[in-house]
């Protein structure tokens, strides 16, 4: 217990500030970060399947995550070969089904569909943070502000609804999926990250400074709201994939902090979500 | 036996012109009848899904099926309410893993994976038939016939691989996933395919009137290898599904044909790829 106390502080000693740092230098240096974090929590992903009898097929999802996330880095309307991120899809298809004739394993069915669900889940939804990074209004740390905000703002509702739930939190929110989140602490992390993004704001921090886009006060609560609900579906949506499967934690990559999508499981849906509206609200330049 | 040997007749002597004429209408005849086809053919996968105790998600199913036409009707670089192909897969993939949540069904994680899993094998997929038909290269008509020959071309494959597989097959081909599939069969239906499209090329079928677009005679055998290697391994990885689940037909939709995914099974590897290679070979304006 002490040590799985010492070690979750380690990665939080190392690891906050790490990812912090690589926000800050933006570029491949994010977007390597977040393959990275991609190709193994896809791995993990495949693995908990595995335990349920099915065999994904590895190699394609790594594969699908490097070409996803170079079309997030260098843009969605972008190509690689000729290929638009739309051939790239179809042909990944392709290949999974057809790899999968050859295979000769159980549940072919399965096979395919976890395959192609995994990519789908991380890096389709994950790689929007490479999106959200490389957001360039003339004013390249834009994207950075917008990718910082979202990791303090996502820490400190994780963090208010674990403290929350743990001291007063009585009432279960949603019991057959999570069975130890309260509706207090669910509230707390929601209400913190309205108001940290608020704070993010008034003190000037998401203001463009070289162009005229500034988000109004409806964006930024649209903002707190996808990290306050959506954030934490995330973590419901990772949770009932670890009870489907009867594992506590994905996997025990990072000691006493379960596995790698353990701790990147609201970004899964938060970055994305947050990416779509900052495109919708502001448009072209996103 | 008599019965469905009648029942087979009538389907070909409606099935055959009525897709024909579909295909010579074009436009929003040719998208809604190819729409309809996904929704059946998507239909019966996830029914042959429940088989296994998954519970597929049917609405989402379907929305994916109506979205995903338009886009290939349209274009895939179009939009819809601001909303590119890019935004819209993964916002269908935000609503099935949020939805799956307050599902309360069992096989959470099979659930989602088949549900996005066949989103991508038929609409996807098949949608590239109403692509391929789209082309227009100053000349409407070249679509219609790329259309036309690819569907004479299958259907043309098909018999001979049936024929002479029943006449002189021995040696299986891929006893495992189609226990009654030969060597012979799969030749013949490849041979044919390549002279099919061949002949079709020579009657100068295949040239664009309007435009100075012709297929050379390279483009042309990878057409026929296409069908006849891919269409065939699309039968295949139907009979994969098929065994993996445990059923013969599926479904009994088109009376003695078996249902709308077994009559559109090779179209779902060989319409996608020849787009593909279309776009890659002739360029910008497919």
């Amino acid at each position: 217990m002490a040590n799985t106390f010492a070690s979750r502080m380690i990665i939080n000693v190392l690891g906050i500030p790490g990812i912090l740092l690589l926000v800050y230098l933006g570029r491949f240096y994010f977007a390597i970060f977040i393959t990275l974090v991609c190709l193994l929590a896809l791995r993990e992903f495949y693995l908990l399947c595995r335990i349920k009898g099915i065999s994904p097929q590895f190699s394609v999802g790594a594969l699908a995550c490097i070409l996803i996330s170079l079309f997030y880095y260098r843009g969605l309307e972008s190509t690689i070969l000729s290929f638009s991120w739309q051939n790239i899809v179809i042909l990944l298809v392709l290949i999974t089904i057809v790899f999968e004739l050859f295979r000769n394993k159980e549940k072919g069915t399965e096979n395919i569909a976890i395959t192609l669900g995994g990519i789908l889940y991380i890096p389709i939804l994950l790689g929007g943070l490479i999106a959200l990074r490389q957001i360039d209004l003339l004013d390249y740390s834009f994207g950075m502000r917008l990718t910082m905000s979202l990791f303090i703002t996502l820490w400190v509702c994780d963090s208010a609804a674990y403290v929350f739930g743990k001291m007063w939190g009585k009432k279960k929110i949603l019991e057959r999926v999570s069975p130890k989140k309260t509706v207090t602490g669910c509230t707390a992390g929601l209400v913190s990250a309205i108001l940290i993004y608020l704070l993010i704001w008034k003190l000037g921090y998401l203001e463009s400074s070289q162009s005229s886009v500034s988000l109004s006060i409806l964006d930024v609560l649209i903002l707190g709201i996808i990290v306050g609900v959506f954030g934490q579906m995330g973590d419901f949506i990772e949770s009932l994939i670890k009870r489907d499967v009867g594992v506590k934690d994905s996997s025990n990559f990072l000691l006493g902090h379960g596995g790698v999508l353990d701790r990147f499981d609201s970004l899964i849906v938060a970055s994305p979500l947050t990416y779509l509206y900052l495109k919708l609200s502001i448009g072209s330049g996103v």
